[in-house]
């Protein structure tokens, strides 16, 4: 039900059932490389194009978390999917050779949270009893769209993000287990006036920051009823920022704060200069380590603000603004 | 409350309590040209780019729809907007100035349905109490991207469509009045292994089959229910296809059958070739004539079946072949 200005209560606490993650070889050798259920040391993953590959990723992704919950394709009412690339290829890709209904999304890098958020709203309404989040996104595959061919290797700058080669899937269903999902904010799009393809994580801080005070706001919850607020790849520039927005209205969040594009990689020896991003980046952290740490009670109250950069070459050569957006997704373990 | 394989029932009733349509030149001089809110006779809309030109027309859809239902931008609850471009441009750009929660959406042509049902099902379910359906298309800004520069002059195939400069948008709310929204049925991803970008027709009438058939089934109705069964932009070749496919199954649609892309242009006096596409075409027919028929009860029980080619430039250079998908959304009169 909705509580107000795009904050919805899921009065009948669905629950991820299941999720499972799948990652490529530079997220394998990072930090979280042991947390995912599958990695690959050759990302092409065998198939003649990287938006193939991608496909393949988020396949994988949604059959494995479809055996770790046990279920079969018939089970699943309906798929919510998208990625970055254009026409979201990936995902119509990966879905094809499924009988699945399917709701195509794009949030960017957000659509993590946003495919969670309508599959959660979905089971909460009985419109469907599973429904399926997935998504990914693949460097070679988005390097390319976005903004230089992957072999003519040009210089990367400071603030620029590492699109990562990954992708994760959640099941939500009615059953009564954790992780639960509580509620949800949708987002605004929100336009900070960058127009840096390479500065993503400024363009993406304001609407992290609109979308959690939002929320908190709209649910009477404060920064400290949190044990962490994981937003999607604002990587360093873009934490920077979000923190101190909130300094700004006196609260600091560094207590609690996480950045799924800080957490992907290790910046001191995997040459990612300000972080991970890419629809992928926070649906591998979230499903590769996130939920399992809910499910097990370490995480008890949680806040997944993925955020994404509505970022297109077709406008940026134009010279126009990139705008971002995040939605946010409460998650607890009781 | 879901019914089985994609098709819910909307039990609440939602309405669509405002709707508006905003058309371009061409349109305007075709047999709905009187239909439409807004029409304009400069397709560039005083914009300085085409994707601009194409967010005006969302704005303008929009805000007509809003003062038409006596609507403020604050009693919006969250919009669902997408269109053709890469990364959904004209819908970010359309809704940036706006405060209004976004939900974004790729659905090709088919967004309009898509975006009506998840409003529906939002309003349904009290996540929401009035949702905005928002899609559009340029013909500049889609024939660029997908074929050819617009100043190059190709020859088009006899199987072409023309993209049209169009939008819809539609507020569905919880009051009690008519077009009611009864069911929607999501779309399942069919690839019939079409390669011809000039043949979308094709490439989406086994979706709109596919749907169409489940929409009956799971709601124990036949086609003699239906005082209109209405495609998106099959246009000719597709629509003969489905009609076609029906036969197969000893059912005839024709009687009851007609089609967007077929609607908006004449075609003996406009070189449309096969007929009208993009998701401005269903939208602004949909906006633009239907949704009155049914609110003066003209049009008792229709089933509006938008199509979408979830076709991408990028597979297509590939050699794949391009999936289509077709949503519904049963309206009725009572």
């Amino acid at each position: 039900m909705l509580i107000k200005d795009g904050t919805i209560a899921l009065d009948s606490l669905p629950s991820v059932t299941a999720y499972a993650s799948a990652a490529g070889k530079m997220e394998s050798e990072g930090p979280l490389g042991k947390c995912f259920d599958f990695t690959t040391q050759d990302n092409t993953l065998g198939e003649v194009s990287w938006e193939k590959s991608e496909s393949k990723l988020q396949q994988i992704a949604f059959n494995t978390a479809l055996s770790k919950g046990r279920f079969s394709q018939k089970d699943i009412d309906v798929m919510f999917a998208g990625d970055l690339l254009n026409q979201c290829v990936s995902s119509s890709g990966g879905a094809k050779d499924t009988e699945i209904p399917f709701v195509g999304l794009f949030g960017a890098c957000s659509t993590m949270a946003e495919s969670l958020a309508l599959a959660s709203i979905f089971v909460d309404s009985k419109a469907a009893n599973n429904a399926a989040a997935v998504t990914s996104s693949h460097f070679c595959s988005a390097e390319r769209q976005f903004r230089f061919p992957v072999n003519y290797g040009g210089q990367r700058t400071p603030t620029a993000q590492w699109t990562a080669t990954a992708a994760g899937c959640a099941i939500v269903s009615s059953h009564c287990k954790p992780p639960y999902i509580r509620s949800v904010t949708i987002g605004k799009i929100n336009d900070m006036g960058v127009t840096d393809a390479n500065n993503m994580g400024a363009a993406m801080a304001a609407a992290a920051y609109d979308t959690i005070s939002r929320h908190l706001a709209n649910t009477a919850q404060q920064v400290s009823d949190f044990d962490l607020i994981l937003t999607g790849d604002l990587g360093q520039v873009g934490s920077d920022m979000l923190k101190e927005l909130f300094k700004r209205d006196g609260v600091d969040i560094s207590a609690v704060h996480n950045d799924c594009g800080l957490m992907l990689y290790d910046r001191e020896k995997q040459d990612v200069h300000a972080g991970g991003s890419g629809c992928g980046c926070s649906a591998s952290v979230l499903c590769g380590c996130i939920l399992k740490q809910i499910e097990q009670g370490t995480l008890k109250n949680m806040l997944f603000a993925a955020t994404g950069a509505l970022m297109s070459p077709t406008i940026n050569q134009q010279g126009e603004s990139i705008p971002g957006i995040s939605h946010a997704v409460q998650l607890s373990a009781q």
